[in-house]
């Protein structure tokens, strides 16, 4: 079963709007198990939506309109479908009399000539009441053909959808689709898709689909089939392949972040952390404190911006400072020992860096990054040379940052 | 001249993000004063996008599309364009010398098969450079037809449409559109649109529209006219009349933040600041340090979470921490003159809250939160009661608190 998505409304065209409405129908239809290939908006224009009746049609068996159900003369979406059907206009009482008593108890406006237009729908169709506004919407169901008619606000059209759309549409799917999400850090987009390259080509059911943003990666696998257990089947193996392959890389599944995937990690190990940042400058600190939980295990952060404090809240010594700079694998390496000292926590997490826009010279160019690590005494630090604007070199190091002390304490666990 | 909106992502039909692309190029557009009268959505389908393509372009002189660019073989948007207008596939030395050095930069993957990918283009099109991404763009120009290829993630889309498409499709419009963005703090959207609601329903040349996001709120004056200079001319009046009434709540105009204002009144003042953070756990200092020139005055940030920090780091007394609680109006004073002392700066700046979901009583819910500011010595504080998820708090909270430091910079230095 296929369908397709026709939003209806000038304002989207305008750009006034954005169209969360074929965002929500195209996720509830996938969980539906009802394929979308294609969303399209137009005007209020019988013409081109006439056009668009007739190519929909020929690709899909299903068309969910939203919009064009008002009392204005510009909104044509019901009368233009049932031009297209071939169908009368007719009036229905039930909801004339629902429109009287409304626009009575309301007292805005009489009913008049344009509101009446809501109470008439193509004959045969099936009346979807709107609990939500006057505007009922409707389903023309013929030769394997469907028009369902559902209004443009959100606020009245996600009930009526839910209430009833979704009975009417669970008869035409046999297939229940279910999917994973996969969060992968610390490899690039590039790189996570040649390690996977032929199970995301050769894979159809389920499919293998990366979505990057920033710093992170996600890949949704999902698959289709009769039982919600047969879908889930068909992920295992699947899963099971790109987990071997991609390993620590993996950092978590379906709705969650690394910085609740290491929060969790730091309450089972029971390590407590500190942070002593420089051009992240309070990011790693405000990550970690995204994580409802940190507060049983995150003692302390410090933003020590400048070279005295440094030396006064971390005890940085001045000669590191001299001799090899504040952006210095030395500076990163005394900044996380001296705030796990301080804190007195088992791990302390340092950076420092030069985020730009200037500051850079030709031995320390913009975006050279030292992150330190101490835990329990042990300290590594690595460098990174991170290249964009001053704020994604600056998330970027965070990341960074709180995925490889998550990396540290896997090895360490195991 | 009409154009056409063409977004191709399978996560766009699977519901997974809200086609925000295409609002925007239909907003902007429209400001062009080219028509949109047509916006698609399809997968990463070389057939389906082919027909599009073909449906679009009998229906319109001009095709943006978003999306399709990226390394994995199911990217396929620029070679399906080049497919339909019959051109070969050529490399474009240029973006290949700066994948390598981006790759060599970052020392992340290796720059292989999939990611010189990117450095393909339909042979004599223009190529439109990204300066947020790997992903160049291009422009297919032939026989009044005209394919713009942009990328998907709406950070690299955006400078891309303004910087390069938009002095590309100037030459196919005659009208002048200029707009100009004046940016709110510290009231809400519908306050404001009270305080203005006049000028906003009134004036259609220039129009007067608000954009609400988290706790800030802007307001774009856009007119149209036949030159530049008429343009603004229009603009100016009605932008006087808002700064009338708006008065200290609009912070500054055009691309600006909060922490850059901030930022330039405390060089300008000679005023040097620390942070003492509790709930907002490093946001604060995070986004003082996103201003590139704010190292000669901040100082230094604590990131006080436990209460042990707090009386140790700030010298809060442990008395007041047990009468009044860590989430007070005493604390937050204590926090503030501690860290403006320890620090040795002028300014002290302090955060204590329950950010939730947890933790909240009857007498302190969640969302309460104090701050405290400590200026020259003199200290004074501020109770909030937020509204809205844990990250929403701690965001509204440092919003709040840089633009109370703005505002009282303001007032002494009046």
């Amino acid at each position: 079963m296929k369908a397709e998505i026709l939003c209806v409304g000038t304002e989207l065209l305008l750009g006034d709007i954005v169209n969360t409405n074929a965002q929500y129908l195209s996720k509830r239809l996938a969980d539906l198990g009802i394929f979308v290939y294609h969303q399209s908006v137009v005007g209020d224009n019988s013409e081109r939506l006439k056009e668009e009746f007739k190519a929909a049609f020929d690709r899909a068996d299903i068309i969910i309109t939203t919009g064009g159900l008002g009392p204005t003369p510009d909104d044509l979406t019901k009368e233009t479908g049932a031009e297209y059907f071939n169908k009368k206009m007719i009036l229905h009482e039930e909801t004339l009399d629902k429109l009287k008593s409304y626009f009575i108890k309301t007292e805005r406006d009489k009913l008049q000539g344009n509101n009446i237009k809501q109470a008439y729908f193509p004959e045969d169709s099936l009346i979807l009441p709107n609990s939500h506004g006057t505007a009922p919407g409707c389903v023309i169901d013929e030769n394997g053909k469907i028009l369902i008619v559902l209004p443009g606000p959100p606020r009245e059209m996600k009930p009526m959808f839910e209430d009833y759309v979704v009975p009417f549409l669970e008869n035409y799917s046999n297939i229940v689709i279910q999917s994973k999400v996969l969060r992968i850090c610390g490899i690039g987009e590039g790189l996570m898709a040649e390690q996977i390259s032929d199970i995301m080509t050769e894979n159809t059911n389920p499919t293998v689909a990366p979505y990057a943003k920033d710093w992170e990666v996600t890949l949704r696998i999902t698959a289709k089939a009769s039982t919600k257990e047969a879908a889930n089947n068909l992920i295992i193996p699947v899963e099971d392949e790109i987990r071997q392959r991609l390993g620590l890389n993996i950092y978590g599944e379906g709705e969650t972040s690394l910085e609740a995937v290491l929060g969790e990690l730091l309450i089972k190990s029971n390590f407590t952390i500190s942070t002593a940042e420089s051009c992240t400058g309070g990011l790693i600190a405000s990550k970690l404190v995204n994580y409802p939980g940190i507060s049983s295990v995150f003692m302390e952060g410090a933003v020590t911006y400048s070279n005295d404090a440094k030396m006064r809240r971390l005890g940085v010594k001045s000669e590191t400072l001299e001799t090899f700079g504040a952006v210095s694998e030395e500076t990163a390496r005394e900044m996380a020992e001296g705030i796990a000292k301080t804190a007195n926590t088992n791990i302390g997490l340092s950076t420092t860096g030069i985020a730009g826009p200037d500051g850079g010279t030709q031995e320390k160019p913009v975006g050279l990054v030292y992150v330190g690590l101490s835990i329990n005494g042990i300290t590594k630090t690595i460098k990174l040379q991170l290249s964009g604007s001053r704020e994604m070199i600056r998330r970027r190091t965070t990341i960074t940052a709180l995925d490889w002390v998550r990396r540290e304490l896997l090895k360490s666990n195991q």
